[in-house]
């Protein structure tokens, strides 16, 4: 299958680890690796203009395939010429496969796949379950709209034949996302299940790929699974490592204080001239061990939630910008951030606008969370390049707690 | 007194009725009249950046003291170095004087305001006087807060000093607005009230400038009130231009079929020299009427509140955008607009932000709307200047149902 517009170069390795700074090049664009991907869940990051996403450097958008396939429908994306398109992004774009979303929505699971093993009462696991939205056998997922409770189907196939119509560069296999509190055997299963539905969506790839010829060359990346199993992990990856992939996803439960190490396992197994991206991950510290074992791209929608919820990073200490104390400080969010809220706006405009509900609130936070991470990555990029990426880190992870 | 930085120069008045083309001069900038204010009413415009408002055309941004002076509180506005630094709008910046909020907010009073008074049932009256949270005297305004229930208190001094504390460019005279429903001897002693606030309002005033001689120079409205009464009307008017105020506001109670006329019994009362802002009118037939009669300077929170709920303008009709007729509709919302909306985003990818409930959905809508508004004014001062007014206002209002 010819691929015209994509392919991945890196530019310059870690001396130790795996980690690496790189260029993605997609029929939209490039993208410097590594990079931060902002999530535009319904194609819009909450409350900020594609132009403003742009401008505080994001240079990749990451969309969800099943909240767009239930609204506005994903024929009306093609329609519009693609994910890009209508939203009017002029950048690379990204869809998940909609595989965490039909499993994970009106679940208490999310919570759960976030969370230490150790720590999580089995109270919480059934109550996970009584709620669960979705039946996953081994052709695919029956799930339950969270919009109207209508009943839907995704198989591997229909996760390709959805992510083609809405046109993003980079696409995910269909996966099973699974917590840590499945059993072993459970997981052995559903990592059998993974490859065999990646295998499926190789096939529907191609397939779409040249019926729809007249489209970019969308790039499919097959996510790897196995939870916080070594042997699953690695297993999951050599697997997908034999399939014509464009790059790789690292998805499903991920220990917190272990994510670094499970990271590596899977990095030390992927072939290393394709891009891995990280699914789900933002925090300052797990960026650092991520980059540092070896992925590329991540996305989260952390910055952009907490933005809307008041928090906002800080070099030292993010901090809720509601808190009384901040209606009369007159200074930026961040003085040392470059971003156009902290450059235009003081805590006192801001804290004002959150504690009057006024949308404009969520899009200065939001900018300003969004630049952080963006240029966080920028620095850590920068780091690799020059050849002190562990003084950054320390550096960072010194003042950030 | 002397009032550095404001004036009004006019440039070209109609060759039958009392409407001029004329330029606004206040120390933030200058306003082009007649001109539309967008209303920001807690010192932001709801979901559109400062930036934005300005690249769409805004010339002044109009802001409620009430609302400010709750929350966040007049003193950190001043602090921060008044209402433009404040909410980073660079431009000139208008204030209300609470009049209108405080004896309106939690009544049915609005509404009834902009009511035919033949059309009104008296048990409205009653259910609008049964909620009322304020009560009138002859020294001011008692008042319950929206937010919290706390009880506060306006009098023509206390406005006087709030609005200084903003700090906006034109600030108005402390009045009473009453509606169509008030007997006529009701509305006799209420123009007379407004008058003797006025005069405490402008004693008030020469003693806030004074004292506060490090800021630019604010400019004072008086507010011409009388509802439906001519005589009242002129009067108001009248006495109110024996006073030495920079402008006039032109206020309350205004039966919408007869909106040309009063203005003109108002306008062929007042001076010249002075401008006129004809307070919360902002449909298009009611702005024509309004030009061709004096007023150079109107606000209304219509444009932005339609928006946010799906209306948006257009010159042959305006339209519901959460229609489902919209939702594979390509085309801009106005393809004779010029706006950042209609400029870059499709009717059906606004569908779908406003079916989805994200934000952006009001920023796009808002820009649109906003724009439309302005650009007509502009359009319309255009046309004054050139000796086409009439033409202009047929052709716009043969369209525009």
């Amino acid at each position: 299958m010819t691929k015209p517009g994509f392919s991945f170069d890196v530019e310059q390795r870690l001396e130790s680890g795996l980690g690496r700074a790189g260029v993605i090049h997609t029929p939209h664009g490039d993208i410097q690796t590594p990079a931060f991907t902002p999530v535009g869940t319904k194609a819009t990051v909450k409350a900020v203009l594609p132009e403003t996403m742009r401008e505080l450097g994001a240079q990749v958008i990451l969309a969800n395939a099943y909240h767009l396939y239930l609204q506005p429908g994903a024929d009306i994306v093609d329609e519009a010429g693609g994910l890009a398109a209508f939203m009017g992004w002029h950048g690379p774009t990204i869809t998940d496969s909609g595989g965490f979303q039909v499993l994970s929505l009106g679940v208490g699971f999310k919570k759960i796949l976030a969370m230490d093993a150790k720590s999580v009462r089995s109270d919480d696991v059934i109550a996970a379950g009584k709620d669960r939205l979705a039946h996953v056998d081994d052709d695919g997922v029956t799930f339950k709209s969270h919009l109207d409770g209508s009943m839907h189907r995704f198989t591997p196939e229909v996760s390709m034949q959805v992510q083609h119509q809405i046109g993003a560069d980079i696409m995910f296999a269909f996966d099973e996302c699974t917590t840590l509190l499945n059993t072993r055997e459970y997981q052995e299963r559903s990592v059998a299940r993974t490859q065999a539905w990646a295998e499926r969506c190789v096939a529907e790839h191609v397939r779409q790929t040249a019926a729809r010829s007249h489209r970019p060359y969308q790039a499919l990346f097959a996510v790897v699974q196995g939870a916080q199993y070594e042997d699953l992990r690695r297993q999951s990856a050599r697997d997908l490592a034999a399939l014509d992939v464009d790059g790789f996803g690292i998805g499903g439960a991920l220990e917190k204080d272990r994510l670094g190490t499970i990271v590596r396992w899977v990095c030390e197994e992927l072939p290393d001239d394709r891009p891995r991206h990280l699914l789900g991950i933002g925090e300052v510290s797990d960026i650092f061990a991520a980059v540092e074992n070896g992925a590329d791209t991540f996305d989260c929608v952390a910055p952009s939630r907490n933005a809307r919820n008041g928090t906002v990073y800080h070099p030292v200490k993010g901090f809720h910008l509601t808190n009384g104390g901040y209606r009369r400080d007159f200074n930026p969010i961040d003085d040392t951030c470059d971003c156009y809220t902290c450059t235009h706006y003081t805590r006192a405009y801001v804290h004002h606008l959150l504690k009057a509900k006024e949308m404009l609130a969520s899009t200065l936070a939001t900018i300003h969370n969004e630049r952080y991470i963006v240029r966080l990555l920028d620095r850590i990029r920068a780091s690799i390049v020059a050849g002190h990426f562990t003084d950054l880190r320390d550096d960072v992870l010194n003042r950030d707690r």
